[in-house]
């Protein structure tokens, strides 16, 4: 018996994937826990920044008008009347004609408004007192770091949604966040489906192949914020299917199946959706790998059920379930990064449906250069090992020929060449 | 007094610190947690996959040779004797004229040399016994996904040094590497010193800032895959300075020190690497910020001297720390990805040194657009948070045009705007 599906067109499929995403509820991490969480509310500086008038490097506070009159052939002599580190404030205001030894990041003195640095500068020590000569005028507000310069008190500094990162970590330290307001981790439970499938410490025996799926889909989980909870492999029973599954329901924000969606005889998971009362979003979509991809729905709870084969399941993964997550963090950049490329051999398959091929992008001087990775097969494991894009072309009668513009997403930033030469 | 340091160009500086990486140890880790280590051998196929000849899809496993005249008008008609799914292998062995109904991924049986789909057959019921009429022919090795076509064992499928993704792991599962072999992570520590420095829970005083840089190398640490270990604040005593640094070289693999390595009257650092008896590889970078960067060893453990500023010690970290820590996991790319993008805006003041000025990076169709994301000072963190590249312009004596072609380095991948349109 076919089922006869009818296929939406990909963007439709996100589109009506994110509606279900809600904001998420907050939690506090300490900071050090914080890296690569959400920020669930704005960073707003809640102090000027630098929080005083500062010296940005090593040398003499001075009063500018003092050296009005410096040149080379007739050098100001100031004395130092003290000396100040970082962290520690002036105890004297100088007055004409004198100075105050100053060290990078401190407080500048009252009554001064100009910093020379040690270069500019001779010391001379005479009966016990020091001065030094300055051979150059210098106006009010030379080398300091203005109060505030940086971010004034108020200004809102990182919009919530970001994901946390050494930058922001300084900033969220710089601000005294010792505990940071993120969004908490939703749970995504992992089902993989199929008796063909071993664990990965089983040895093969005919007929069967390890579980690939639930590994990968777990990292990727990981990749965007949040917890990956792995539960096992659904046997081919369709009630213990269905308990399993209800059960984990109870448990986790989001579940992702991998297999059993197709229109097999085995092929649960259609009949459980139905059995749950769930409403079934769509159940195919015009892409290649992954057309099989369903998602259901109960009660705002949503369920990915994506494809068995890995590519599959990997492309379905990063369209839906990593969007639909990072909506629900805020996050005003969701998606895979989208840009342009130009086709780096031909791909004269035309096909119907829009293709997701994983690829290798390399940045050229002027422009990025695509290229597949492997076979164009959903069940090939090994291109993923080697794609940080994936190549998108739309769905037609026509292929594709080297040097043709096309979109692709980004799938990770990535290391480059040694040595840094500077040409 | 002037200290007279000679600047040495930043490919220099990062030459001589990687001369000094040496690959790491190995360590076994479990598959679940090898997201982001190193791979310390290469991943070789140690089975063909798929294991065996496969079907791809849910259909019947025929004799090709039983459809030969088969057409629209003479369809040819087939028994159906067992039926199998993914897991199982066929009991029986089809003669003349049977099949066997065959679901997506199980082994193609015995006699059997292709697959028809579903959607190509018509059912048919007699007598309590099922057949299939064909309405065309099928040649052998149709709809087969045949033994050994995604990787044939003994295969080298990801080299060592690659850092462990979802598509690695998807592999590793594959070959079941239930442990992972991968190199052990290095202890990181970090000091900061300077006595402005507070906590991040302690309240704003006079003269004092919070500490910022050691919780955003403890994440840039963590983002290149190794440990950090936060050692506290040196005080500004030299006798205690020493002791503490003496005492976390024993503890750690790297050490890294924010602040301190200036001219100032309290940077003690210079003088402890010299009663450490620890060879100083050089104290002057020319690039800004951070040219007084120290980078010292002893004994083949090497001391980072970054700046106390926070965007010269961030880019003194990925210039330096980041490729010294990946070559010794011996990847092959362990410096930020380098690209040539065009300069957004002017940017008139020329500089001896060569510059890295936290930008942010846009994927135009044609080209990347980059822009300094804010002030062009070290000391201003709140820039920081914005960056996705640091834009490298060569120092001379001359400024940099909007249009200029300048090279950047990619801090990140990152996500793109909703929705997918097909566009």
């Amino acid at each position: 018996m076919v089922e006869r599906r009818v296929p939406i067109p990909v963007h439709e499929a996100v589109e009506q994937v994110v509606a279900f995403a809600k904001e998420r509820a907050m939690e506090w991490v300490p900071l050090e826990e914080a890296d690569g969480r959400f920020l669930a509310q704005p960073l707003v500086a809640d102090h000027n920044v630098p929080p005083f008038d500062k010296s940005p490097l090593d040398g003499f506070a001075i009063r500018a008008v003092d050296t009005e009159d410096a040149t080379r052939e007739t050098p100001v002599r100031l004395k130092i009347i003290e000396e100040i580190g970082a962290g520690q404030v002036a105890q004297k205001v100088p007055s004409q004609g004198e100075a105050i030894r100053i060290m990078t990041g401190a407080q500048m003195p009252e009554g001064t408004d100009a910093v020379v640095m040690f270069e500019l500068t001779k010391e001379i020590s005479e009966a016990g007192e020091s001065f030094i000569e300055v051979k150059r005028s210098f106006q009010p507000g030379d080398n300091i770091s203005f109060c505030g310069e940086d971010a004034k008190e108020g200004t809102p500094l990182v919009e919530k949604g970001r994901q946390i990162d050494a930058g922001i970590k300084a900033l969220l330290a710089t601000f005294g966040y010792a505990k940071v307001p993120v969004y908490k981790m939703p749970k995504i439970g992992i089902f993989a489906t199929g008796t063909e499938l071993l664990e990965v410490d089983e040895p093969l025996v005919p007929g069967k192949i390890r579980n690939s799926n639930a590994y990968m889909v777990a990292s990727q989980v990981k990749q965007i914020g949040a917890e990956p909870v792995y539960l096992g492999k659904l046997v081919d029973d369709f009630d213990q299917c269905y308990d399993a599954i209800a059960t984990a329901l109870a448990d986790v924000d989001v579940l992702v199946t991998t297999g059993g969606v197709s229109v097999g005889d085995y092929d649960y998971l259609p009949a459980i959706y139905e059995k749950l009362g769930a409403n079934v979003l769509f159940n195919k979509i015009a892409m290649r790998p992954g057309s099989v991809t369903t998602v259901a729905e109960r009660e705002g709870q949503l369920l990915f059920g994506l494809s068995g084969n890995p590519s599959a399941c990997f492309v379905g993964f990063e369209l839906l379930v990593r969007p639909f997550i990072h909506v629900g963090f805020c996050s005003e950049q969701p998606f895979l990064k989208r840009v342009k490329a130009t086709l780096g051999r031909d791909f004269p398959k035309p096909n119907p449906f829009t293709r997701f091929v994983r690829s290798q992008v390399e940045f050229k001087i002027d422009r990025l250069i695509v290229k597949p990775t492997g076979l164009d097969k959903s069940g090939v494991v090994t291109s993923l090992a080697n794609a940080n894009g994936l190549l998108m072309l739309p769905g037609g009668t026509r292929g594709f020929q080297a040097g043709d513009e096309v979109d692709v997403l980004l799938l990770k930033g990535e290391g480059g060449p040694m040595p840094l030469s500077e040409a």
